[in-house]
């Protein structure tokens, strides 16, 4: 995968964690969401103005590895890239690591579908999925 | 007061505990929304109707004491009754208990704005405030 | 799967709910922990006494898919079963449904594995997966 | 008010705003909770080391008022400062307003307790109040 990486940055707070201490199950999602909100911004396509263009980005399916628990205080690097892309719906690969040591804590692969305002699966704009092309790679060097 | 008490129901999940295996502080006001909108419904009153008429209930102050912690799997009830009321506003006065010693666990003072559209501040509708009225009490038969 | 399925119930909450007032995304990972907590519960099985005995149940990996977003007030029946389980690990298989007329809001593998003290993969006690084999369904073999 | 005044920074995420598009009433006692902790750590002041020293900060009143609805991408500044303290337990005042122009979204008074393990009241210990007091004030006028 060469395409372009986003990244956003969170520290763990205090009522994220649950009784053992670690970041609990459902809040990765939060972090998740927080990051593609991020990268969305960053790539210039407010949700807004995708809504008031009659697109809507719909989540289709989300898969959730954990691999170690994040703690209070953790600062929280997510790495959020395109995977793949078809006609109507991509796939978002996310990564979250622990800052100081490039530990990963965990990672998703997110389905997602373009729809119209009927919810019917269109095609995708291309000035949507281009943000996250990045540079092309192939340049013989 | 001698106002309706209304009731709702609420087993602690673990999400919703901390560290010390206690209720998160902001969880507190998840459990009291949930019980006044519970109240809402009892009373024949949805929030969609409410908007449809062109009245929004808008929440100004809230006074939240903490008495004792609340653990997993416990089984609160909480209690939502109109403390008072004038032109345009109202408190109401809730209590979390745990169900099975009636211990108390946190109360609440919530004051209460009535607006239209335009965020005025408007009369409470006679029909907004009566069933919280609930039975005279001590008049002679 | 003839395996025995556990069901809990739960009321859509509207601090639950987006701009959009659906369910925000991350919401279910809740409903999904909330009914695998009662599904452990009404198998006799409490965490503390889990913890108790060494035995920690950790999450590995969870694939949500998302059908038809819940809205405020809706009644949801969240179903859980043991889906196939090896010597370490095991798979649960949850689907949400709306009660009033089943439809299927989403469903969920949920992949653990049991683990001692040291957080070691170790043998899944015997008396952790019995309550979830259900009834023999007794075909002639 | 002459004491310290404490800052951290927040911007308002997707999942933490409601129907209405507004952060959800509940939410603010998180924005409240992270502020306070990081004055604490900015204080020096470790919750673990607090703790491993015997003493524990509860709350045990917080009135919340909320003035002006923040909304998606909204940049929030949080300040936090000692308000006043006894003995045995204090008050912060706390505040959180809109970055760009300074706007009041809202204000609490949080009312804590410092107790033992056996979470009976203690005497404030000096390390723990002193980052708060500030600059001397009393300079003669």
């Amino acid at each position: 995968m060469s395409h372009k990486i986003f990244q956003a940055r969170h520290k763990v707070r205090g009522f994220e964690c649950d009784y053992y201490g670690h970041v609990n199950n459902a809040i990765y999602l939060n972090y998740l969401e927080f990051a593609r909100s991020e990268a969305l911004e960053e790539a210039g396509l407010l949700l807004k103005d995708l809504k008031a263009a009659g697109t809507i980005v719909v989540l289709k399916e989300i898969t959730l590895r954990y691999k170690f628990p994040a703690v209070f205080g953790d600062i929280l690097r997510i790495e959020t890239r395109l995977k793949s892309y078809g006609r109507t719906s991509g796939v978002f690969f996310q990564q979250i690591f622990r800052e100081n040591d490039d530990k990963l804590i965990a990672e998703a692969e997110v389905v997602w579908v373009v729809v119209n305002p009927e919810m019917r699966p269109m095609r995708i704009p291309e000035h949507i999925i281009s943000p996250f092309l990045g540079e092309k790679s192939g340049e013989p060097s």
